[in-house]
């Protein structure tokens, strides 16, 4: 029972960092949003969330807050611990093998860009195609069009861990050998280019296997 | 790779009737609407579908129009041959083992009342449990929960084929026994009253089986 909002999870995080009360909810907030809140294994929103971040200040330090000159490399740290945390989560999934990013680029706006995301971290079809080590960008074209995001079939680019397998709608060059390579490993990152604007929206998700259907059939 | 509009179909209908163009056509919108626009095997809707209705006049009646005295019944066995082929793509569905009806009543408009159908038939932890024989209506109150369908949980009843399950949102005196054997069969109705408007959808759906993944798992 793993879908954005956020997860069944209790997630606690401590600093020694001093920090102001005002200026760490706002970076845990947005941290929050680009990581545990953009993850999905099934689909099946759950009800028990918590992300909680607490700074005892021990290390003296000037509070941070919003104009301190130190402010950005905590903010880095903070989203690196909930994006590894977040994934962590996501390869903890009941009985998956696989934390895939998918990341939609080029989009109109930011809702459509989470959109097409969505419909392909969704997908029974691209999901059970994952556990199977199979390339199969088919399945993310069939799901981009149906996502109701705006898109020309011709503009899209597709890549795996940067390798190019789709160029304006059609296979590149690149042998599939390389591309199964890429979707046998445990953690691997498609990126999606629309080519229609500027917005973008990943989100981290798991293959669907036969051991997951078995293992929820029952309590 | 089926989900409403329409199912990857193509389905021929004729009769011997003389209908009007206009009359046929507009029944047939209707009757598609409420059959094969509401299967849903794995929420991944497909590019190619067809519905065609043919009518050759041969049995030489007055033409079938809006006013005809006959034209309900011409109605109701065109919805009927419409939902029972419906029935059968669903039961079609690649290694699904069952077809299942879900009804939500009672929902505040139409829009929420899909939502609410929708949300328990694409919910991979219902449809695991229907492919274990698990009556687990926990699953579906979460699913009607992160559905964004406006509920109060205190007001939902459930029943399994007519038997009451769910009273006022907790377990009825039904033995569980008796809810298993529904979900064992290899066709049942699930009806969820939210008791909070007029509205309500019905989604035939399937189960989901480790067998859909292996057999999906490469092309």
């Amino acid at each position: 029972m793993i879908d954005p909002n956020m997860a069944t999870m209790l997630c606690f995080l401590t600093t020694d960092a001093a920090i102001t009360r005002r200026t760490l909810a706002a970076l845990l907030h947005e941290a929050v949003e680009l990581s545990f809140n953009r993850i999905l294994v099934d689909g099946d929103m759950s009800t028990n969330d918590t992300v909680l971040c607490l700074a005892n200040g021990r290390t003296g330090n000037n509070p941070l807050c919003s104009y301190h000159p130190d402010l950005q490399r905590f903010k880095s740290a903070l989203m690196y611990c909930c994006t590894e945390m977040a994934k962590a989560i996501v390869l903890d999934g009941e009985r998956v093998t696989k934390c895939v990013e998918v990341a939609v680029k080029g989009a109109v706006n930011s809702i459509q860009a989470r959109q097409a995301a969505r419909a392909i971290a969704t997908s029974l079809l691209v999901k059970s195609s994952w556990f199977g080590n199979d390339p199969n960008w088919g399945r993310l074209m069939a799901a981009l069009g149906y996502s109701g995001c705006k898109l020309k079939e011709e503009l899209v680019d597709i890549y795996y861990d940067g390798l190019l397998a789709v160029k304006s709608g059609v296979a590149s060059t690149t042998p599939l050998e390389r591309l199964k390579k890429i979707v046998s490993k445990k953690s691997f990152r498609i990126t999606i280019n629309l080519h229609m604007g500027e917005s973008e929206h990943t989100i981290y998700t798991t293959d669907l296997t036969d051991e997951y259907v078995n293992y929820n059939k029952s309590e």
